[in-house]
């Protein structure tokens, strides 16, 4: 999917939100475990649910994985009914993946073309000839880990590298790769006041921000230093959404809660025009 | 498994060497494709020709992912077949995983139980809460990605945090998480020298050490810098052993690379004595 259509349907939704799909048999209805592919049956629901109101998707490979030959199937039947039904929304895979050449290559195969995923985040410490490999696909996005919202982050990423911080660098050195224009990077929304030197570094491109909700961080702080002229965020949202309800009532419930964060997206977009 | 248990194997075969299965249904003798599994059956006759000169496997988990379901299957069916046939052999799910604690909590059920590795790579990237969930596993180890063999490298890796390389900063931090112990890491071995100055930071540690062969490390410089009382290192080949003839003998041009990589091993390994 080209960025140009990403952008139309934030306009068009009023919203940036991206749902997770982090579907856990332990957490989702019981009910739905009768069903012979509880996992799709949730995600079907969920999606069905919530696509007025999000413009992406992002399954949580680990979540697929975890359940091997099963998972993997329950995760082809998404993708295959997401880009069937609602062909316009965008879709990331949530896989942290990072390679050698020709095995990124195997990786972005698998998640671009088997998958047909918009896009998928990558682990940049193996540098450029593990993510140029990723970029080589017209029309596909790599998101490159830059500063993540979990505690381990100081361990290396805060850490300065030659007087900038590793983070930082990431986004610098990353610049200069080869189709550079369809990176986009992971910020975590719980240090929402490092946007503002990101935005000095790349100033244009989309952010996915995990991290908004569950894991603490504020939207209206994410928006003030973050937002673009063409919004530039994807601001994430699974568990929230997902276990709103694990009862019957947990599709109407996921709705509720994605349209209430719409709702407040609504009013950060009116802001790029005043 | 127990460290102890891959030491002895090593003594008994005189051998550290790894095979790498990064099994390519476009390499592979095209006679196997007629098969049902083709990916499964190379892979067995490349484990059946090689396992007499080998103490461990390391199937790149990219290759099978690339095929999606009947990839994931394939996976299955190889670590069965490893794990029921020649248990004592130490396998390596080389996946370069790595997420904020309950993803990989999810990834290190996913390759430790319901896969049976014995083992697993991981990107150091998001710190502690990212690899801290695999190392809770008793018996299995985790391989941190240290020092990798490809010229992105030098991107990040090599660059000074603080006025130490990068991948020293993994090295010495990585030491203060729980159950460290259970450490392993991957040092490229382009840069066999660079193993001394690893030696000093983690002078017990097992090293997994690809690039020998196809990417061009000296055996020998790497046993010089890297080897310790306990052996210490894994030392993978890949292609040279499974692609060593695409004919009808593939089996047979295996068996004969692999006893040849056993047979230089051999050597080095009598210099721990003397």
């Amino acid at each position: 999917m080209e960025i140009t259509k990403l952008i139309e349907q934030i306009s068009q939704k009023k919203s940036f939100l991206c749902v997770g799909l982090d579907t856990d048999l332990e957490k989702i209805p019981k009910h739905l475990l009768q069903e012979e592919d509880p996992i799709f049956a949730f995600n079907k629901a969920i999606i069905d649910a919530t696509h007025p109101f999000c413009v992406a998707y992002k399954p949580n490979i680990a979540f697929y994985e975890a359940y091997g030959l099963q998972g993997w199937n329950s995760l082809e039947r998404t993708m295959a009914y997401l880009n069937e039904k609602y062909p316009e929304i965008f879709t990331i895979a949530d896989a942290k993946r990072g390679d050698i050449g020709n095995t990124s290559t195997r990786y972005a195969k698998a998640f671009f073309e088997a998958l047909s995923f918009d896009s998928i985040t990558i682990a940049p410490y193996m540098g450029k000839d593990s993510v140029e490999p990723f970029l080589e696909f017209e029309g596909k996005h790599t998101i490159l880990l830059a500063l993540t919202s979990n505690e381990g982050a100081f361990d290396f990423q805060t850490k300065e590298i030659e007087g900038v911080e590793l983070y930082k660098e990431v986004l610098k050195v990353s610049k200069t790769y080869k189709n550079a224009e369809r990176l986009m990077y992971v910020v975590g929304a719980t240090k929402a006041t490092y946007l503002k030197e990101i935005r000095e570094i790349v100033p244009e491109s989309f952010l996915l921000v995990p991290g908004v909700g569950a894991q603490g961080g504020s939207l209206q702080e994410v928006c003030a230093y973050g937002m673009t002229k063409n919004v530039g965020l994807l601001v994430n949202s699974s568990r929230g959404i997902l276990y709103a309800s694990t009862g019957d009532d947990f599709a109407e419930a996921a709705t509720k809660e994605a349209q209430k964060i719409q709702a407040e997206m609504e009013i950060q977009l009116e802001k790029i025009h005043n």
